[in-house]
């Protein structure tokens, strides 16, 4: 069992994702600006780990306060929140996890600080084990969607790194292994930042699941090939038409598996589709350091001076997708409809209500 | 000027391109084996850069030979061509430069092994002087094709640092921009190998240029974003009916800009074309070793024993593939016609004639 993030009495405890998978090392953060920063920094990433990690950043921040009242709590709570809300601007995960902490915030605000302190740092750890269940009831929903054997592709992390535990594409792809299907994983290296071949056969492998690496200029060659049946993704945002951002790269790998007519599923919670966003155009895409571009492993790979783009995410127009997994079911087109009807669903979480 | 290769006193000189682009270091080959370690190890790459530099090292072994008479010489011929063909299986160029040797050998066996020694070094010498000439004749007919202005997407590198010189697709962009077409190119990265990042930005930008390197995986999305408007590229082998054996990641980029309506073109000399090889399912695709894939910069990036594909090549088939330039004109759909009638044509070489 892969430990993404903790809550422990000494602070937020990650598992270090920049250094995976030579090195299994954890850094504890004692602040929430040091939460932050592990966010930003991408010691921690994924919509769901992201969401997680800032609510429980918010928590740390909340139960550090020296605030006498709750007016005063209410101040620094703000300038807590704003600090997570400016780490990384696509995944909706963040901001559905910030304003879950102000409602809580308020509910129990009346009741003082103490008892703020003590709702916010239990609703923090509660987020952890409804993503956890939420992955599992994608994983039984979206199973039944994979092939019976041969190869899926997915690209970026979606697996245990980027949530709290099992995964949402990668918990799917458990799930249907589980369920007896023999399935070989291609895991796209996912340049710049590398989380499929850092993260994605990392956790694939501890778990025994037949993953082959490849470049993500080799995912055509490997779809004309015949060589994958399916392809499963996560999402840092789904907007109420069933637009999907997510890392940049998954439009490609769409527009190929339509090209090949191999379906493309998005598995992500409820928590990533912004239903108060009506398409894909209006998500905000992060652009990240030209670095990550022209060096490699801190070695520089490209001339000096020269222009790159690095945005951290695309959008994948609803055309494209064949079905997104949530823990709530499974939405098909017409999106606009099948999302809004889970909007109303009661999520089914085995053992988990909220 | 940018040296690729040349024929020297004390052997065949290469600029060594696993160096670029942080140090422009030159190596001199000066026996017919170290031609043939620096076509496996990429020192010299780019389908007639190969083809050239095969030609010298056969040259070169031959010029070096003691043999005393044409029986034996031809033996040893016959092992320096075996070397050769051996480095690399997807460039056509490299078989084609063989048997124009073997031709040259054979013209000039009756007169002698010290004719063949002439005559073979000079013949090398001359396919160097026309895979230029190719590469401007290439760029007056592809320039043509060319946008008046905007992006134009490249992948891998098909420059100068491909060719002796000027390049082929490059050499068209080369030369839309002397035409004064308004161009900015963007240059995949091109992975394992970078090929974009460490050649084409590099050749580029020495000719004031403006380049912007991406990710492989960005190519979708800025086409998405109406910032190319064609793409071009060259070819390691270009089957009877049009299919081309490219770069891996060709294929994807083929795709992406079928998708977007954004015409996808192919340079390369005729050299380039087997007329032999019906279509694309019966080029060897060369699969080069997993360290590529694993390993960024020397250090490992993936987990140990994971399984890896990496092909070097892919193939793009003709209906992806809105015109293909090469020397003796422009070839369209259907390409089964377009390139057996160049087949027929006279090279349109300024000032070379074969």
């Amino acid at each position: 069992m892969i430990r993404t993030l903790e809550w422990t009495s000494q602070g937020v405890r990650f598992i270090d994702q920049t250094r995976l998978p030579m090195e299994e090392v954890f850094v504890t953060c004692g602040t929430y600006q040091e939460v932050a920063t592990a966010i930003r920094d991408m010691i921690v990433r994924g919509a769901p780990a992201i969401g997680v990690a800032a609510a429980m950043g918010i928590a740390l921040g909340v139960k550090h306060s020296s605030a006498p009242d709750i007016a005063t709590l209410r101040t620094e709570f703000g300038q807590i929140c704003r600090t997570m809300g400016e780490t990384r601007p696509t995944a909706v995960n963040l901001f559905w996890a910030i304003r879950r902490m102000q409602q809580t915030f308020e509910v129990a605000a009346p009741q003082g600080v103490h008892q703020v302190k003590i709702n916010l740092v239990e609703e923090a750890q509660k987020m952890l084990v409804e993503d956890i269940a939420a992955n599992e009831a994608m994983g039984r929903h979206g199973a039944t969607l994979m092939p019976a054997s041969g190869g899926v592709l997915t690209h970026c992390n979606a697996g245990a790194l980027a949530t709290c535990g099992y995964g949402t594409a990668l918990g799917v792809i458990r799930s249907a292994i589980s369920s007896g299907k023999k399935l070989h994983v291609f895991a796209d290296e996912t340049r710049p930042f590398l989380q499929g071949s850092r993260l994605t056969a990392w956790e694939l492998m501890k778990d025994g699941i037949q993953t082959t690496l490849i470049a993500d200029n080799m995912a055509g060659a490997m779809m004309r090939q015949g060589k994958i049946k399916a392809v499963i993704v996560g999402a840092d945002r789904i907007a109420a038409n069933g637009d999907v951002a997510n890392k940049i790269g998954t439009y490609s790998v769409a527009v190929l598996a339509k090209e090949h007519g191999i379906p493309f599923y998005v598995a992500a919670p409820w928590s990533t589709v912004d239903m108060n966003m009506p398409d894909g155009e209006g998500i905000p895409i992060e652009q990240r350091s030209a670095r990550e571009v022209t060096h490699h492993a801190g070695k520089q790979v490209a001339p000096d001076g020269v222009l790159v783009e690095n945005p951290a995410f695309d959008v994948t127009p609803n055309k494209y997708v064949a079905a997104i997994v949530t823990e709530r079911g499974i939405a098909k087109s017409p999106f606009a409809d099948s999302l809004r009807e889970l909007a109303q669903a009661v999520p089914d979480l085995a053992g988990t209500r909220r």
